[in-house]
């Protein structure tokens, strides 16, 4: 029994490659080692870009749901990549059935491209990362964990393939290089459903206005935003899949001038609309400079690319506004505006500054309606795909925290546990000695004491 | 005899490569070339680990040592590099003196492979760095470097000689790719070691009773292991030292998905054991993942390295909970489980999922049994020259601090300053500016007081 | 009309070099890929320093300061980048006039190296954010910024001509290989004009004594350090613009052991003077001796690396005690002592350690000569310009926050927001809730109360 256990898991441990050496070097080879190295390095940056989310989502929301946005983001890598290898690579990169999805690979089976699979699974969970900022402090973290499965499992690896897996959006002439549709916008219109039957945080549009609620700590969120963006150069920069020497330094280029375009420009009109430089809105200038760049890095010359930057960090102003105001989706962090708005402004936006065939450039009208349509396409498939996973969730398992965890915040919730010391660091002295025996009474406390409080909060 | 001094420097200075330049390029000299970037890339993404650490470090323990633990890790990096340059490298990768001991190559001497050195030398500072955490809150500073000072310079390069350099256990046809057992579990045996001679923080175990001591500040923490993470890849894929473009993809893959095994198991142990996804635990777990696979990245398929991290990420959960409450060390950060519980089973992987030798792959039982052999050995060096250096320093210098000391916290008693401002940010307007007149005699007056504080503190 | 606008949107827009794509490869087109793709991953490790330099600035000052010098540091990346595009780019490395000043280049016409221009944008905006951490916590954001305007787009740039684009002192045969001249020196004497101008913040020489003003978060300060130090390998090792397997490898050996040596000297000599090991000082020993390395890296040995690091440690304990103390420039991070003490020792050091023309190796006082009369003319352009734009300013804009501003904080009075929670993390569980319409009320009556405390502020 023991050795036919073994002798089956042997079967299935096997056919996975095995490392071959090539016998001599040529210029070809040397060519294909250092492509090889490249997309390495791009796709340990983007991996990198997980940690940038975690700081961003963190710091721009309250400390009491610090640790549960930290797992959401940490088991979401974790989920994504596993989840990736066994079935979402094959559906976005298999043989295509009709254009519409792959249906080999599965597990890796028969391929021996395993950078591109590396490159493209860190990519996976960019996609479903983005949803955890805008669903963040009230949605239950195994319902999330519930829609990462479907997300990095299904949602977004058809998109994958209809758009770079060879399917029939790429067949039309659709024009999307490293994902401003792809990633940003799939995994935003993730985030809007998710938002939509969520319903708002406890006390966002309480007496009929709207109320601003502060994250926590700006610092680390900044943080997160340079993280970003310096993990966005292998984003933008690997999905050349090679180290050209003539496309790699302007794909770079771009997405360093269209950032700076983002900060610029939401800088200058949160000074004139508001009369101040808005941190929050410049921070996330900056990501939207990125995403809006995401898709035509390519193709565009700098100056489009700072074009491109500039536009987007306007609209990310009024887009943040307009959902935060009139549409009245309460995302926590913005992720709607940066990767929903901004990635539908970078798609179309090759349209009009592709060198070759945007508007601008005598191309005509003809790409900026492709792009149009792949657009429509992503967003009906996505919205009906993760609106299906969420209103069923909802019905069933329900997918947001009590009221009483909402309140007393998710990491005390969720995980029993705080992310920060009870106490300011100086004031901590004698005290650390004594508090950890009275951690739990105090928290037991605290919980007693919540259905008072919450009746107080709610009948103001 | 000024130009004498300056003749003599004039020797000691020189004979250090000089740059040559290749008169023309061939395949060969630009496969070179890109393997040298490699590895400087990777090693670069090692030396950032440092930072990794730091934060895991800093976030797991209280505020008010976490000046000290950051000059802990701050300086463990500097020395480690220079003893490493001076005589670390050359014990380890010297000529082999009997398979014991390099007996050449010191201060780099008649060697011209500096890259390689580079990378070693931060592989040597990583070993030291492991034990900082486990030490945390209470050990000397001083005497924390004194031990650093034998790890880097003698006890560490001596195991990196036995398995990397040529020495005995190497001979033996012992396996351990990136080093779970060579850094790793080096690394934490000399933390255990001193976790022993030091004894727990005060309180840790008051009453018969194990109390959790939380750290301050989990987001930086969180951050950290992200750094980690992405430190790792050039950590397992840069040990290559070769650009080999079937291997590094591999090494990389695997890394991604054992850590992600880590995570996934970990995360749903701690909630089947503890009723909750603990982050602790589930950060931790990630890292178990790292070093699980650290051994056998370059020798398992993609399916073992996740089997390795999902075991990997059960294990260190049992660990933990074992080092705490049974061995009862009192290990702040989970360095011993992650480390050395860790790199003990990735180590006794690779002589079950060696796709060519391991026991699942029909290769018998003989890389078993070396590997055990080689964890054996390493246990015994570490334990008997990390045991004597503590051992000498408790009975001569001592290696603690006073109660007081460690009452106070660390910061104040051996850097005479604070981690954080005294106040909350919104608080401190008006405050700051008449604060730091009053600074020093707040102090003061907390050191009077801390007999009284201290005495009710143990009273209790 | 709106074709007409297009037809000139379109000359604009085109012009920019099209990617092209090699025929074959040889071993000469591939070596010409790697060392662009080196320049790249340089350029994006030198990037990161920005998030160094936040991290850094942001941990050593006050907290009610914070979201202010983010926000001055993420412009300034910003700004410099497009500046340098628009104009710098063109002035540092266009055709020289006279040895003086380029010519042409700008907005890059005319020019394929886009690489290079990416290395050298990052460079140019690094320069910059050095003045915002010394005259952090008064300077008025707007002011900062036409100082970035003129560092970026002009004063940089000239003396990017001068050492680096053919200009007249390197013609001279002064050796910067990496910018401890171009870069840090010219950034901090800019610093040390603007914080002339500027003069101390309120209370910091209060009664003719000299008083601390701590910084509110160390750990993000020391992972700052660690971001820079991680950057600076890019930005000594890309300095190379090729991936060069000699050189490379000892220029990053040589900073990191540069770096290693400014940690221990820093360390020991604070231990000494201060009878303790000062963290602050450490951790700026460790930029120090960075600092210090940049421009002898490719030309010294590791020897003399170790050298200039050690007397970079002890020279920057030396050079924040004279800056603060005797010539009582308020520099809250110790940016002058950094960049600029440290800026003039490593570019002396190569005249001593240059393996082939230095004085302690037989090459005579020549170079040291040149290396003098090199920064005597950098100081003297970079005080003069940066002097005039800063005076020029103060006549007319003014260049600091009025006294409520100051003790407010920047954050509230720029910006109208605040960096961190308003209270502990476990005591707004239930305030969350109930703060956020009680916010602007709580800020306007401390905006009311202002006259009064800052009376009794500065009466004391």
């Amino acid at each position: 029994m023991k050795s036919k256990i073994l002798s089956v898991l042997s079967i299935l441990f096997l056919g996975i490659v095995t490392p071959t050496f090539a016998a001599t070097n040529t210029a070809e080879s040397v060519q294909a080692s250092l492509d090889s190295t490249w997309v390495m390095i791009a796709a340990v940056l983007v991996f990198f870009m997980h940690a940038g989310f975690a700081m961003v989502e963190s710091g721009f929301t309250r400390s009491k749901n610090t640790l549960n946005i930290l797992m959401k983001n940490v088991l979401t890598i974790a989920i994504g990549s596993l989840l990736y290898f066994i079935v979402g690579f094959g559906i976005m990169f298999g043989t295509s059935g009709y254009g519409i999805v792959g249906i080999d690979s599965f597990l890796l089976t028969g391929r021996e491209d395993i950078g591109f699979f590396l490159f493209q699974a860190v990519f996976a969970a960019t996609c479903a990362t983005i949803i955890s900022g805008a669903v963040a402090e009230r949605m239950k973290l195994s319902s999330y964990l519930i829609l990462t499965v479907f997300m990095t499992g299904l949602l977004y690896p058809v998109v994958g393939h209809w758009i770079w897996g060879g399917g029939w959006i790429s067949q039309l002439g659709f024009v999307d290089f490293a994902g401003s549709t792809v990633v940003h916008l799939s995994g935003a219109v993730g985030a809007v459903l998710a938002t939509y039957f969520l319903g708002a945080r406890i006390g966002k549009y309480d007496g009929g206005k709207v109320h601003a609620i502060p994250g926590h700590n700006i610092p680390i969120g900044a943080l997160g935003v340079f993280i970003l963006w310096f993990g966005w150069f292998g984003f933008n920069g690997g999905s050349t899949l090679a180290a050209d020497t003539s496309l790699v330094p302007m794909i770079i280029a771009a997405t360093l001038l269209s950032a700076s375009g983002g900060i610029i420009a939401s800088a200058l009109y949160s000074q004139w609309k508001y009369k101040r430089i808005d941190p929050s809105l410049t921070l996330n200038g900056a990501l939207g400079g990125l995403v809006g760049i995401t898709a035509g890095c390519a193709n565009v010359s700098l100056f489009g690319a700072i074009v491109i930057g500039l536009i987007s960090g306007v609209i990310l102003v009024e887009a943040v506004q307009f959902i935060d105001r009139k549409a009245k989706l309460d995302d926590p962090v913005g992720a709607i505006a940066v990767h929903g708005v901004c990635g539908i402004w970078g798609t179309l936006a090759v349209g009009l500054f592709h060198t070759e065939a945007g508007l601008l450039y005598g191309g005509g009208i003809e790409l900026l309606g492709i792009q149009a349509l792949g657009i429509i396409a992503v967003i009906t498939w996505m919205a009906l795909g993760s609106g299906i996973v969420v209103y069923v969730m909802k019905k069933t398992t329900g997918i947001r925290v009590t009221t009483e965890e909402e309140l007393t915040g998710l990491d005390f919730s969720e995980h029993g546990s705080n992310a920060y010391e009870l106490r300011d660091s100086i004031l901590s002295d004698f005290s650390s000695y004594e508090s950890f025996d009275g951690f739990n009474s105090t928290l037991a406390t605290r919980l007693n004491t919540l259905g008072t409080s919450e009746q107080a909060g709610t009948s103001k």
